[in-house]
C-alpha cells in the first residue's frame, strides 16, 4: 500500500554517492578537525578517524554479515561512539538502522524486535546481561564491545550511492499509549533536520561543541548528534544522563551548547555542584520534549545561559518549530521564553480547528499542523495510522494543541489526546498543570481525566512539592487563575511523577497511581 | 517533451509557503538584522523592510500587470537593489524573472527577449536610452526607476505556496559560441546552492557582509546574492565594477568576502588605491568564473587575504567545486591556491575519458561530470541540447577537462571544446596560456586552433605584457615546460585579450583579430 507520506519520498531523484556517506563527506572537507569525544572511554576522533572506523564496520556488516541496502540493523544500547559509528557504517551500505529502547520491559523490546524483524541485532554486554533471553534466537549478534579492526586493505572506498529517499532508520516512538508506532525515516528527513539547524543557528554550527543527553533511541538523539558532524562540529557523549558528570563535562570540554528534557535540567540545577561549575564555555541550552516551565528555565538564565524551547515530533522533522536566539540579548531571550518561537525555515505551520478544520484566529487554539522536506515516509507497519497522519496537500496532523500569538510566536498548549471534557467545555490538561506548577511550592503537576458521573470527564491533579502546603493554599491559588469548569475534582501531593521511557508525563500511570493512592486512603 | 533533468524535478513534493518566500521567512527568523546595503542610493535595508518592498512589489505585479505562477519577467538593468526585490517578489507570486545581459549588443538583447517572450520586462532608464528600440513594443515596460509606493493594506501577506521544483529563474550563459543557452533554474537549484555554501563557509553564513561583483544577468551573481540572504548575512552593491570604488567600500563597510573574476582582481591590483585600503576586514575572496593564475593570487595573499578558486557552471550549480579554507592557515591556503579543491557536500563528481567513457585514473585528464541536487531542469527552448548534457543516472556533462591529484584535490585544465588536436596528439589551449603565464614577462595569454595542411590544427598564441620581451626568450622559456607538439606555432603579443560577455577569454574573437593582424603584417 501506498502511503500518502510516499508523496515525498522523491523516488524520482537518483542515487548519488553523498546520500549515505555522511563521514565520508566531512573527511574529505574537514578531515583534522575533532568529531566526537567519548569521555569515560578517553576517546577522540577526527573526522578522518570516525570515517575510517565507518568504513571498517561498514566492510565488516557487508562481508560478515551480508548487509545490504534496505536490510534491517537493530541496536539495543545505551549511548556509546559504536552507536554513531553503526549509523554512518549503515548509510555507506544503505542499511536501515533500528535503533530500540533499551529502557522498555523486557517484553516490550521482544515484540519491537519481532516487528523490525532485523537481519542483526547490534548491543553490548550490559544489555545482554538484561535482556539476553528476548533476543531473537536466529538472528546474529553484532557485538559493540568488541573493538573493530581495521581491514587490511579497500576499506576507504566503501560507499554506495543512495537516493535521498532511501530508508535511514527505523525509530519507534515513545508509546505512552498503546504499541509503540515506528516511523520510517529517510536519508532526506536526517538531512533537511540538519539544514534547519544549520539554517538557524545563531553562530556556526562548525563550532559547535555539543554534549549530547538525548537518548540514542528517540529522535531527538540523532536529530542532535547527526547535525553537529553534518557541519563538522564536536559530539560530546557519555553513556547516560547523569547530573554531575554532565556538569563537569561541560567545564572540561568547554561544551557551548545542549539539548535537554526539563526533567534534566532540573536535575542539574538541583546537583551538588550546580553553583561550582563555571557555565563559561556554555551558550545555549535547548529543551525539547515538551514545554519547559519558566521557573526551571530561570535557574539557568540566572547563570547567563540562555534557554530556548523547541518542538517537534519524529512524523515531521523533529526540526520544527524553535524560538531561536538571534541577535537579541539575554533578557528578551529571557522574556519570550515561554513559547516555541516560530517555524524552521522550510517548515510550514498552521493551526486549524480541529472540529471545523478550518485555520484558527490568532490567538485561539487549534490542532498544529506542519508540512516540510522532512516529513517521515509513514509508519513502519500501520498504514492505517500513516494515513490518518496526512491531512490534504502535504500537511501533516501532530496532535499537539497550540495558539499563535500576535507577534507570531507559537506556544504549544497541550495534546488533543490530553483534552478534558468537561460538561461539553474543552480543557487542556496541561493549562491546569501550568497553572499548579506556577505555585512558589509546586515543583510539577500532572492533570488527567477522570469519569464523572455528572460531567463526563473532570480534571484530577497530582503535584510535587518540597515545602509544606495545604489542599485549601492551592484552591485558592488556582481559583483566580481557572475557570471554575477547569479547576480539579480532586488535587493530591505525591512524592514523583511518573515518566514515559521518552522522559514526558506519563498521565496514564499517573491516573493509575492516583487510584491506587484511593484504594489506600478509603 | 520531457528533459531528462525532469528526473530531478521533484514534481510530486508538495507546494509549501516557503519556497519562493525567501525574504519572508528571514523576516520571521531575523526581522532587525540588515540584508541589503546600495552605497550609492545610500539605502540600507533590514530584512524586515526588504520583505516589506518585495510584498509591495509581489502586490504590484500580481494586481496591476496581471503576473502569476509560470509567467515570465525578464530584467535587463545593471546591478541595483531593485533587481534582488525582483527576484523576491516573483518568487512570492510563483513569477519567474528572467535576466538579461544589459551589455549584449542591440540584437542580441533583441533575439533573447524574443525567445523569452516575457510578460513584462523591468528595466532602468539607462538601458531604455541606450535600448529603447529593441524591447518588443507591444510588452509592458516596468520602470525599475519609479519608487515603490506600498499599498494600503494587506501587502505583508503576499505568497503562494510552491513546489521546489518550480521554475525561479531563467538564466542564459554567455554564448561565446553560437546563441546564448537560456536554463531554466528551479527553487530547489537555488535552495540547494545555498546550501552548499552554507554548509562549506568556515563561519557563520548569517555574519557574512558580502560585496557583490559579479553582474545578476548570470547565475554567479545570484548565487552570491541570494544564499548570504537565504543566510541572513549582507550584501553590499554596486551598479558596476569599478575597482577604485569597490576598494573604498570594502573599508567603509566592513565587507569580509567577495567573489570575483580574474580580470576584477588584476584591475584591484592596479588600482591607485590598493596600497592604500587597509583590506581590514576581508577575510576571503573567491575567484570563479575560470582558472585564476597563481601571479593574480599572490597580490592578495601578500595582503593578508585568502583567495580560493571554486568552479561551477549554471547547468549543475554553480556550487560545484571549491577550495574552502577550512582550518588551515594562510600558507598552506596559498600553497594549494591552484586547484578548485574537492566538491561541495552534496555534490558528486567523477573524470571520465571522453572516448572510452570510463572513470581517468589519478592524474589523467578527463571531462569532469557532476550530478547534485542543484541541478538545472534543461535548457529553456532546446530539448536536443537538453539531451546533450546528461549523461547516464543523473550525470551531467560539464564540457570541461579536469585532473585528480593523488591527494584529491581537482584542477581544471581547459574546456574539452579547446582541445586542439595536432598530429593526433591532443593539447589543452589552457595549459599553455598557464605555461606563458608563468614567465615574469607576461601578463595573460590566449591560445587558439589555426588549421594546418600538415597537423590538422597547431595552437597560437597571443599574449599581453607589459614588459620588454622577444619571441625567442619566449620560445626558449616554452621548450623546456612543454612537449614539442604543444609548442605553439605561432606567438604574437597584443595590447590586450579579448573576453567574452561574462568576462571569460574569448578565444574564437582572438583568433579572428590574430587573423586581422596577420593580414596587417603581411
Amino acid at each position: 500500500m501506498k502511503n500518502r507520506g510516499d508523496e515525498f519520498s522523491n523516488a524520482s531523484e537518483p542515487p548519488m554517492d553523498w546520500v549515505g556517506d555522511w563521514s565520508g563527506r566531512r573527511r574529505t572537507l574537514t578531515p583534522d578537525r575533532t568529531a566526537v569525544i567519548e569521555p569515560h572511554t578517553q576517546t577522540t576522533l577526527t573526522y578522518r578517524a570516525l570515517d575510517d572506523r565507518a568504513c571498517a564496520l561498514a566492510a565488516r556488516l557487508a562481508d560478515d554479515y551480508g548487509l545490504g541496502p534496505g536490510d534491517r540493523l537493530a541496536l539495543v544500547a545505551r549511548n556509546r561512539l559504536e552507536a554513531l559509528v553503526l549509523f554512518l557504517a549503515c548509510g555507506k551500505i544503505g542499511a536501515v538502522l533500528a535503533p530500540v529502547s533499551h529502557r522498555l520491559a523486557p517484553a516490550e523490546i521482544e515484540a519491537l524486535l519481532q516487528r523490525l524483524a532485523p537481519a542483526v541485532v547490534a548491543t553490548d554486554s550490559p544489555v545482554m546481561e538484561g535482556l539476553g533471553d528476548v533476543l531473537p534466537p536466529t538472528t546474529p549478534v553484532y557485538d559493540l564491545d568488541i573493538p573493530l579492526t581495521q581491514p587490511a586493505d579497500g576499506a576507504a572506498s566503501v560507499n554506495r550511492p543512495l537516493s535521498p529517499g532511501a530508508l535511514a532508520m527505523l525509530i519507534h516512538t515513545g508509546g505512552s499509549t498503546g504499541l509503540p508506532k515506528i516511523c520510517r525515516v529517510s536519508h532526506r528527513q536526517m538531512i533537511w533536520n540538519a539544514i534547519e539547524l544549520l539554517v538557524s543557528a545563531p553562530e556556526s554550527m562548525a563550532r559547535r561543541r555539543e554534549l549530547l543527553l538525548f537518548p540514542l533511541f528517540h529522535i531527538g538523539g540523532w536529530n542532535t548528534a547527526i547535525p553537529v558532524l553534518y557541519a563538522g562540529g564536536t559530539v560530546i557523549l557519555q553513556p547516560a544522563f547523569e547530573a554531575e558528570t554532565v556538569l563537569a563535562n561541560i567545564d572540561r570540554y568547554d561544551v557551548n551548547h545542549l539539548g535537554a528534557v526539563e526533567a534534566m535540567l532540573q536535575a542539574l540545577r538541583a546537583a551538588p555542584n550546580f553553583e561550582r561549575a563555571s557555565l563559561r564555555s556554555l551558550e545555549g541550552i535547548t529543551v525539547a520534549g515538551g514545554p519547559c516551565s519558566q521557573k526551571t528555565m530561570e535557574a539557568f538564565f540566572d547563570r547567563g545561559v540562555a534557554v530556548n524551547q523547541a518542538y517537534g515530533l519524529t512524523e515531521a522533522g523533529p526540526s520544527n518549530l524553535v524560538d531561536a536566539a538571534d541577535d537579541v540579548g539575554l533578557d528578551e531571550q529571557r522574556a519570550r521564553a515561554g513559547s516555541v518561537g516560530t517555524s524552521f525555515y522550510h517548515c510550514d505551520y498552521r493551526i486549524i480547528d480541529p472540529d471545523t478544520g478550518q485555520r484558527v484566529g490568532t490567538g485561539e487554539v487549534g490542532e498544529l499542523q506542519l508540512r516540510s522536506p522532512h516529513s517521515f515516509d509513514g509508519y513502519w507497519d500501520d498504514p492505517s495510522a500513516s494515513a490518518a497522519r496526512w491531512a490534504e496537500a502535504g500537511w501533516l496532523r501532530s496532535g499537539d494543541l497550540a495558539r499563535e500569538a500576535a507577534d507570531g510566536r507559537v506556544r504549544i498548549v497541550g495534546r488533543l489526546d490530553n483534552v478534558i471534557i468537561s460538561g461539553g467545555e474543552k480543557v487542556a490538561a496541561e493549562e491546569i498543570e501550568a497553572a499548579l506548577a506556577a505555585h512558589p511550592a509546586v515543583n510539577a503537576a500532572l492533570v488527567f481525566a477522570m469519569s464523572d458521573p455528572r460531567w463526563g470527564q473532570r480534571p484530577v491533579a497530582v503535584f510535587t512539592s518540597d515545602a509544606p502546603i495545604t489542599m485549601d493554599a492551592l484552591r485558592d491559588w488556582l481559583r483566580p487563575r481557572l475557570a471554575s469548569y477547569k479547576q480539579p475534582a480532586d488535587v493530591m501531593q505525591v512524592t514523583s511523577l511518573p515518566l514515559t521511557g521518552s522522559g514526558k508525563p506519563d498521565r496514564q500511570q499517573a491516573r493509575a497511581d492516583y487510584q491506587n493512592a484511593l484504594r489506600g486512603r478509603s
